[in-house]
């Protein structure tokens, strides 16, 4: 959409990287005429297309899909004290209808509770109907303050997959969060996105919620991205929005809930994890084009070459591939540079020669070069493709263990820090001294009872005041 | 979600039976707190996703996905003058953030040529990048002062399909609005729903067009519902957002643009076109379920004919279809029952006779039973899900053939339009005559230059003034 010029900042330099990769790869266009609000190339919204499909394939294993209004009354928004408190200041109003005042002012969801909730008074009965487990994919709105940044600081969260079951007792809910948990390991595995979780402290934890319980990235340069969350509400909203039941014994009884987020940082992520010097690094399973064909054609096999490409590419469409060849007046190297810019996993390129040898060259985006044979092409083509994956992925986890570590005092808590690691330390769970922590390191304590394979995680004594500390992941935080 | 007390309505009684229909069979709850705000349910929510997958099958072959903000500055919206004169009483304005004025009132998109125009002004450059053909499926807001009706007159459209094209030539747009209605009629064709192409008199084209290109809908009780539309936009707002490109011999021009909608209209037509006295009728294509297996085990051969059923259930999801076991604890007329008021095309009753005899008892939705070999079936459910769909056409022809009339006086198209028809009359198109024509029959013009297989539409003299006119269509509508 925009003429190539210049070139791609270092990865080195990730916050110009990560600017530039988002309209040269053509993601995300950050010229729209609002403050955090962004449009979505065709090729970017192709990968959300991708990344979404894996999500709503894990979810609907056992949810449904729904879809609520995204207005919100102000009586129903206001119900839930601790809930207004968390959302207030951010929360967009629409006051008029036409130049008419309207009687009842409306909220832009910044997330749905207050929407949903009043439904499920409406549908929950008995017994008989829980577990219920629904989810919507949904645009929501924050009116940010801080610094906006596209995919990851939104006024307008465009992609917001938000999860909403009841049950009939605090210990299921408790157990649909460690499911769900589950759910969001297999859909970052499937991105070869290491995550780590953790509980977030109190003071951090979802507005109306029990607990927390967070999942984070660590980006190229040590910051934390938190890409998803699960909350046990507890009765804090079936109490709020009579969100009753009758049991087996003929009692109504308030219900238990959980909350469970993702939106589009899984893509910010996706994007930033992967993506190198020259551009994107798409996996597979994410890429809208999986393989582009560049047919080499000097000189006079012209037509025969041009022929071969075609059928390759409609024997791997065939096979269920997204494939594109591109037989653009270009230099081979300048196709080589675009498609690498967008993350193609594989490149073929197929020349005379190869033809003749019955082969075509594959060039995995990853940085190795085969010939594969043209006879058991789509096998071949399966088996790089799933080589791609893993190299994106083993690649993935020695970034985020190289940036964990476990430290046992402040200093080497700041010098960790300092060097872009997310260290483990011991900490009292008092908030005195989350608050030492915090200010001394200017960085966030993301919570406790972390599980991370890349990191050991034992109990020690508090680095601040030495009493017995439970083991809590300690961050600068997006 | 709901008790299933009472009887659906007959659908003679099309108005109750539409609002009865939306609940019973869990399509849409209508019991949201705010006025023409409606929640999906999850069964209408996947009714949903299998029609528009369809829709984007067919954009897919040359339109590209997009997505851009739902909010839109004052100062953009309010720059083409025709424009906003059409949608300035029913926007809704987002005026604080928190409890903030905004700078800026922010309005929530009706449509969104506002908010893509000024993108589209930054991608075009040079002819080279024409034709552009994005769309996007969205949520859009009307504050609609009429009465709401769900899927049909709405303040949250929830499903909005908007294409937006830009050409070189106005004479390219017009091709690309003509291949937009070759869509269109593909899609509907594809839901089995019979519809009448026409163009609008200019006092009803989109505001900012140079004409609009309408697409109706006969329902039940004669009414026209309009369910897309296709708007040529000449160089309205390509002159408003200087949207330019350089053409061949290095000159800027304005392009030529086009605008197509669709919206959950759609399912309105489906639901109403297709149901009958006992419920919902589903044409395959858009079936969450395509076909139950009823098990009937009476007696002591429970174990087997459950075990034959769960077989011939993934035999038919492996061979592609949606499909269901009903095993619930409730008697197989219940069943049924339940069933058909979802509209599932096919229930595949099967019990110990059929198992020995190696066959099953097929039962369209659509009225008839047979027998179906197990050793080929799903080659048979292939077969019989074709009848469905073409028993499901024919019947909505035939009611769309008898719902069409030519008439040549007023007197006629009273009678007429008052044993619920649509007529095609003879109009000299002047506003005056159209006039007279809307107001002694309380109906409306819906456009000349109809299209339909149903009627023909010669040219006469205009019923009111006798002077030469051209066929016109008028009915009632939503």
């Amino acid at each position: 959409m925009d003429d190539d010029t210049g070139t791609l900042p270092q990865k080195g330099n990730f916050s110009e990287w990560y600017n530039d990769i988002l309209w040269r790869a053509e993601i995300m266009d950050v010229r729209y005429p609002v403050k955090g609000l962004y449009v979505w190339y065709p090729y970017g919204f192709a990968i959300r297309k991708h990344v979404y499909t894996q999500l709503r394939n894990l979810l609907d294993r056992d949810h449904e899909e729904t879809l609520f209004p995204l207005l919100i009354p102000e009586q129903e928004f206001m119900k839930e004290a601790e809930h207004i408190k968390g959302f207030e200041d951010e929360v967009y109003w629409v006051t008029h209808g036409g130049t008419t005042p309207l009687e009842v002012k409306l909220a832009l969801r910044p997330t749905s509770e207050t929407a949903i909730y009043p439904m499920y008074a409406l549908w929950l009965r008995s017994h008989a109907d829980l577990p219920m487990k629904y989810y919507q994919i949904v645009n929501t709105f924050r009116y940010e303050t801080k610094q906006t940044r596209p995919l990851i600081r939104l006024r307008e969260i465009t992609s917001f997959m938000e999860s909403h079951t009841v049950h009939a007792t605090w210990d299921e809910a408790e157990a649909q969060v460690e499911y769900e948990l589950t759910l969001t390991r297999e859909f970052y595995d499937s991105l070869c996105i290491p995550i780590i979780i953790s509980k977030r402290p109190d003071w951090d934890k979802f507005p109306g919620a029990d607990y927390t319980m967070a999942v984070d990235a660590i980006m190229p340069n040590g910051k934390t991205l938190q890409i998803g969350t699960v909350h046990h509400l507890g009765e804090h909203f079936s109490k709020t929005f009579s969100i009753t039941f009758e049991d087996k014994n003929g009692e109504q009884k308030f219900a238990s809930q959980t909350c469970y987020g993702i939106s589009e940082r899984c893509i910010a992520a996706l994007i930033s994890m992967h993506g190198d010097d020259k551009g994107l690094i798409l996996p597979p399973v994410s890429a809208p084009v999986q393989a582009v064909i560049v047919p080499i054609t000097i000189g006079k096999r012209h037509e025969d070459v041009l022929a071969a490409a075609e059928k390759l590419k409609n024997d791997l469409i065939a096979a269920g591939f997204r494939v594109k060849i591109d037989t653009r007046d270009m230099r081979p190297g300048a196709k080589y540079y675009w498609w690498e810019l967008r993350g193609v996993p594989l490149r073929l390129e197929l020349g005379p020669r190869d033809l003749d040898a019955g082969k075509v060259m594959a060039v995995k985006r990853t940085g190795e070069k085969t010939q594969i044979e043209l006879a058991t092409v789509t096998d071949e083509v399966t088996r790089v493709l799933g080589e791609i994956t893993e190299a994106i992925r083993v690649r993935a986890e020695v970034h985020t263990k190289s940036h964990l570590c476990t430290v046992a005092s402040m200093d080497a808590l700041d010098a960790a820090l300092n060097e872009g690691k997310v260290a483990v330390v011991s900490w009292c769970q008092h908030k005195g001294c989350g608050d030492v922590i915090e200010e001394k390191t200017n960085a966030s304590i993301l919570g406790t009872n972390a599980r991370s394979q890349y990191v050991s995680a034992t109990e020690g004594i508090c680095i601040v005041c030495g009493k017995p500390g439970k083991a809590t992941l300690v961050g600068r935080t997006y």
